[in-house]
């Protein structure tokens, strides 16, 4: 193993995750601890710490043998200033000055981004879009995180609030379906987990022919009734779910259409949960290539016309290759980077 | 003036501009000679020469002044080959080496751009977003043209497609306004001045009030009813012209919230012949405050509820303010870029 040693730490609503990972981004073992956000921000600091020096106890090492620290949280968050401002799951965290407190508390140079930036820098180290030189990725869970990362910079934005893909605009604020943030048309409302959720409702509602979906929206615990089983029952061949999956794909690539439009990237990185159908996949892909801006690549009528063989691949759409461990694995990626490791 | 010294270029499909322009981004007089595409690319490459040499000569200056060259060019192109591959106002040019020709002319190193990206450089450098970290333009024109710029990079993309804001997705593709490129519900499809100018007709078709743009309609020569006249007419106070130059506002607000989403840039600058309202650009800025995912900023509720006073304003939406000169000083900047005068 390489000489040089991380710590990413991954601060959750539930839990925190730590690991220590090389240079070359393999991670030793997990340490999780419970978040308990409720017992105030500076309990949060301490276990920040204790989650970090835990992590490198289980890696059978030293602080010592740690030559930087990084740390992905939640939004909303100052990443310039290095603090979490009030992130919903963090409540009642305010102001919580993270990127210093770590530093301090370890003397350590260290890292502070989003958590969703964080995964998608660590996809981009050691996971789905290894070697390419942009990515953009999306993470479809209860809402849809999104990060943008051209070479080896995350697109922070002024405020933060650089690749919040899952407000992307795909359709009019007129008559959109209606997102969490208040406004109608966002790519959320349409490619959440709870997005799809309801569609399946509307879409059971209206239903004529024989579908598997019925019973799991009729048991009393409707947890039962979620996205997973929605996908799981679309990849088993039921219609009323395929409908339902391939209209998320088809929002989904609209709003990949449109951050591709923006910055051309050389792969699109799916990820979360409910994501891991092939077939979800490969209609993305096919939704993307129809409703995309076409431009010369390699493999199309315009190299041939060009008599080119030398142009650009396509965008690859792919899945995230990480899990649960892109935010851990992507914050001692940028705790790496930051030190110039790269 | 300073010592160092860059001659930018701008080729379009008419003419070819070039000026020399200083470390400090003042660009002496404009040289400017005609294209003429049709007399075929080698023709072309030698005028670009020309250009160069004119400009240098016009400024009383010789080539060994000039430190180095930046040329900007319409699309398509693979701007990291350094060349134009087939550009529909460029016709019959195919796979045009502009970079290396004009390095190996003149000895000089040479910087070579999409002339959006080099505008968009330009505003960075000395105009509209001058001292800003990042920014996203617009240009509406024939087209939309768009570029985003993050620090002292332009995001090129890695099909030389990065910034084709025109293409961002406002609509769905089974009900939107059908672009020039194919596709359904694309930006350009309702901000460009040609889609302005059919918004127009279909809202005079169904316009009971009274209003001066039904005369410009009907003359013969339809050249008169254009972007222009209906953004000058909504000026004047003409309610159904009001209503098309605020449709556009709309309509153009949404892309700039979706590109929003995707970089959160610092600077939102609006540029083309037909977007010096004051009434339209503040239209742009409401909608984009209206439809936009909120985020914390110095002057808002977020700031004040968290007691910070040290958060970054809101996006600013400004217009451009080089014009026309933007390609070739942006195309001169590039170069300057390119030599690690930054």
């Amino acid at each position: 193993m390489p000489a040089a040693k991380f710590v990413g730490l991954d601060v959750g609503g539930t839990t925190m995750k730590a690991a220590v990972v090389d240079d070359s981004g393999v991670a030793s073992r997990v340490a999780t601890l419970d978040t308990n956000p409720e017992r105030g921000q500076d309990a949060g600091l301490n276990t920040m710490c204790a989650t970090i020096e835990l992590a490198v106890k289980t890696a059978g090492l030293s602080m010592a043998d740690v030559v930087a620290i990084g740390v992905a949280t939640p939004g909303l968050m100052d990443i310039h200033a290095g603090l979490i401002l009030d992130p919903p799951n963090l409540a009642p965290w305010k102001n919580v000055p993270v990127r210093d407190h770590i530093q301090k508390a370890f003397g350590k140079p260290t890292a502070f981004q989003n958590d969703a930036n964080a995964a998608a820098f660590g996809e981009k180290w050691v996971g789905a879009a290894k070697g390419a030189r942009s990515m953009i990725m999306f993470t479809l869970g209860t809402g849809v995180g999104g990060a943008v990362v051209i070479g080896d910079t995350v697109i922070e934005g002024e405020h933060s609030h650089g690749g919040e893909l899952g407000h992307l605009r795909i359709d009019m604020p007129d008559r959109g379906r209606r997102c969490g943030c208040g406004a109608l048309g966002c790519l959320e409302a349409y490619a959440s987990a709870t997005a799809v959720v309801e569609r399946a409702r509307e879409e059971l509602a209206r239903w004529r022919g024989p579908t598997e979906l019925k019973p799991f929206q009729t048991v009393f615990d409707q947890k039962q009734f979620n996205a997973e089983v929605i996908f799981k029952l679309a990849d088993a061949g039921d219609e009323c779910a395929r409908k339902v999956v391939d209209d998320t794909a088809y929002y989904l690539a609209l709003g990949v259409c449109s951050t591709i439009a923006a910055v051309d990237p050389e792969v699109v990185v799916i990820g979360g949960g409910m994501a891991k159908s092939k077939a979800f996949l490969a209609k993305v892909d096919e939704y993307v290539r129809r409703f995309g801006l076409p431009y010369p690549t390699q493999t199309d009528r315009y190299a041939k016309a060009l008599g080119r063989t030398d142009l650009p691949a396509p965008v690859k759409v792919v899945f995230a290759q990480l899990g649960e461990t892109a935010g851990y694995i992507g914050a001692a990626g940028c705790a790496r980077r930051l030190v110039g490791n790269k």
